[in-house]
């Protein structure tokens, strides 16, 4: 029974393999999951040791030799058709790569992400980001080194978002966020004149459980499959997915803050229902997988803010709303909400930001994390170099570090290159939801009337069904005929906040 | 650097083993509980998948040869202590064990234990054994080849027995089950005599949401620790454990039912805090696992039914009872109250029955077990034999499969051997209890004050802390002084049945 196995026979072998990763992943997740939502306080111990089992086992699953030399002997067969192509082809990218690692790194790592992460924490506890600062340092160089492990072309920074980001590299993100500061600093200065905006009354008590209704509903109403996911409470919202069929998203809710869970439900609203849109036959293969996590926030902020914030989107809902909390709303105007929910104003929070300042936040992230990486910035000095950019950019001064330098979680996990994804989540975004608005006849007065399904399905046709089969470049000029250009965006931005 | 290593470099090898085994099969127990709980409906086959992946990576790992080579390796180090050599001992009889079992069988148990829960779903929907009949031979040939792949003394059933519960065999059981005939059936005419007791106020309306703050400040007075726990509902209350510090119950609540949450939250707690008091020091190795089957299910029923069912414990709830439910109970007497939820009364539904009658539903399946595995019964006749030993015994009439021979999951899960624990665990439960309340000085005093540390600090130390060290008998006899007998059942049924 010896001899030669058929391609078809091959490609399952490959397949299975690649799914017991996926099952073993996804476990992680399902426990990660738990560990943000209903984990007792005392299991948190336990918990780490079982994920670092786990990931552990999914690191050797996926080094294997024999899942390597499959992927070579399948790289040869081009009888495979297109999509069974381009999974063997990313499958043996990540599969080098993984293999690129020498184990001592990986450990290093390990250890120093779990120090940075408490040297974090203690630091805010501190407000002192000298606390943070020397384990920071380690984690740059480690960072550094991962450069040389990875390889890269042009600007080693280029290697890390490659990580997020294939094919993003810092010409292209210095491109964007030149036009970002020459585009976006004069509309700033001009949104600055504009009369005074009241958004006191997003602020008066909204109760829990109706909050909570009025997520739901939304999210239903977005086209959400709440037989294949769920909602819950956790203190950070997430969505995460197990596969298409079970993908789940998270909130939280704040009584004296009515955005708070209302945009984060649609933006994670959003993030779900592409995984729910994913193939769930290509399950544990690239194709099955998100392009990037730019084309991930693309799907967020498209629903967060293109639509989610729009004032076709309110002139359905608001309605609703006002009857939904009379007390609070019942004397403002759709014209009032509107503008408070749209309020631009430079902050010192990048999660509190809104949609036009935002885009200063993460380019003052993207200098600094690119300049660590070359080496013409120093940890040390980071405290002083974002309150300065701070101040230049945003015009705000830093009163301390919880407030500056210590405030995102990323660097203590060792992502560096994953900011500049935000950005590109909103360009993506202006640039595609521009497109669904040219192809789909009637999509705008189908928001108006509350109706999501053309632009679901839109997205269901245009986005969601590829996974990594294109590169999010690719995606993109496939579905607006373009590269990714800071354009969309900016007329979008003009046309929504200069109209006022 | 060769060379031999240390005895302990050696445990610690195996001690990591072992863990690594444990986090693989507790991330099952997650997404366990997750599909009881909280699972999507159409995430159910995805989970499926995952649990089966993880299923076969955790019998990989316990099949490894350097596991066998460590263990084989370490029982020839006398300088181990009694506990480690106790690991040792019992891994390597577990590994032996798992050896045993040759792939193909395996692989088959899998796919007829799949099969034999669906046409068991199937045949309760149409309400007809013979649907179920011809898989469940099948599985029953099966169960047959893993007596003689296990090997045994005596009894092949003896073979199955011992799964669950560790030295049980028929000739044991014979002899308890004997003594359940001669000495409950008299006791139960007895009981019919006396006069009817009414229980028609447990079936009036209990609001949810104060049945679930009851069984919560019940699961905290017994001393299940919230902060390493956490109570759900699911469709079937059960305990699971990913590890001491993470131990969680689930309930059901019935609004027209008062009892059905109530006893199975203190049941469920019994199970509970047997689980949060096993040594996590011990993680992963035999000595921090559950006795058995058995010593688990008497720390449930000792709570549920020794405590939480006595006129003791109720002399201190009940008053706070009838405050949460005065439109219930503010005309209902203790004493009544106590006699409705001790109401004997041979039934058709083995989890519906009461004390006593119990143990006939057990022994009658057990009886089964024992014949079809012998072969003095066949599959085919075992709707008669049921309903014929149903009439023997408890005198009811079974009117339909669902109500009769479908009743039970377990068969279709291929679990013979496990019924017996039940009853056993009453039976620990009561000659536990028995010397407890020698041992205790002034246990049932603390108990009618609503103090259950002295319980609970007694079972901490006589029982949870010993994992497999002792198996049943061996703990049974340390902290009894005897083997299991029928007679402290006997006499506590007595004492508390004949009383009223």
């Amino acid at each position: 029974m010896s001899g030669s196995k058929s391609t078809a026979e091959l490609y399952t072998g490959y397949q299975s393999k690649m799914q017991k990763i996926a099952d073993v992943r996804n476990a992680m997740a399902v426990l990660g999951w738990d560990q943000e939502t209903y984990l007792p306080a005392k299991g948190a111990d336990f918990r780490g040791q079982q994920l670092t089992t786990l990931s552990t086992i999914a690191h050797e699953l996926f080094t294997e030799k024999e899942l390597g030399d499959l992927l070579s002997q399948l790289r040869q067969h081009p009888e495979l058709d297109a999509v069974q192509q381009k999974n063997i082809s990313l499958s043996l990218e990540d599969y080098e790569k993984n293999k690129k690692y020498p184990a001592e790194f990986v450990a290093k790592m390990s250890q120093t992400t779990n120090e940075c992460y408490h040297a974090w924490i203690k630091a805010r506890k501190a407000n002192d980001f000298r606390i943070f600062e020397p384990v920071l340092a380690r984690m740059v160089d480690l960072k550094k080194q991962e450069t040389d492990i990875l390889g890269y072309e042009g600007h080693p920074y280029n290697a890390l978002l490659n990580e997020y980001e294939k094919g993003a590299t810092t010409t292209m993100l210095d491109t964007i966020f030149r036009d970002v500061k020459q585009a976006l600093s004069p509309l700033l200065a001009q949104i600055e004149q504009q009369p005074p905006v009241n958004k006191d009354f997003l602020h008066l008590h909204y109760d829990r459980n109706k909050q909570w209704a009025l997520g739901i509903d939304l999210l239903k109403q977005m086209g959400y499959d709440l037989e294949a996911g769920r909602q819950d409470i956790s203190e950070h919202p997430f969505t995460t997915s197990f596969n298409p069929q079970d993908v789940r998203v998270t909130t939280r809710i704040d009584e004296n803050d009515f955005g708070n869970m209302t945009w984060s439900c649609i933006h994670e609203g959003g993030h779900a229902l592409y995984e729910q849109g994913l193939p769930a036959e290509q399950y544990g293969l690239p194709c099955g997988e998100a392009t990037s996590l730019g084309i991930h926030e693309s799907q967020s902020r498209l629903w967060e803010n293109n639509v989610g914030r729009s004032l076709n989107f309110w002139q359905y809902h608001y309605p609703q709303l006002q009857q939904r909390f009379p007390e609070n709303l019942s004397n403002v105007s759709l014209q009032d909400f509107y503008h408070a929910i749209n309020l631009v104003k430079p902050s010192l929070i990048r999660t509190e930001a809104d949609e036009l300042t935002y885009h200063f936040h993460i380019m003052i992230r993207y200098e600094i994390e690119k300049g660590l990486m070359e080496g013409t910035i120093q940890t040390k000095d980071l405290r002083e170099v974002w309150n300065h950019y701070y101040q230049q950019y945003l015009h705000v001064t830093v009163p301390d570090d919880v407030q500056g330098v210590l405030q995102d979680i990323h660097w203590s996990h060792g992502s560096f290159g994953y900011f500049p994804t935000y950005s590109l989540g909103s360009f993506y975004a202006a640039q595609f939801f521009t497109a669904a608005q040219q192809q789909v006849p009637g999509l705008d007065a189908a928001i108006i009337a509350g109706n999501y399904h053309p632009l679901l399905e839109w997205l269901r046709t245009s986005i969601h069904p590829f996974g990594r089969f294109y590169t999010s470049n690719e995606l993109c000029k496939k579905v607006t005929g373009k590269e990714l250009e800071f354009s969309a965006f900016l007329q979008y931005a003009k046309q929504k906040f200069m109209v006022a």
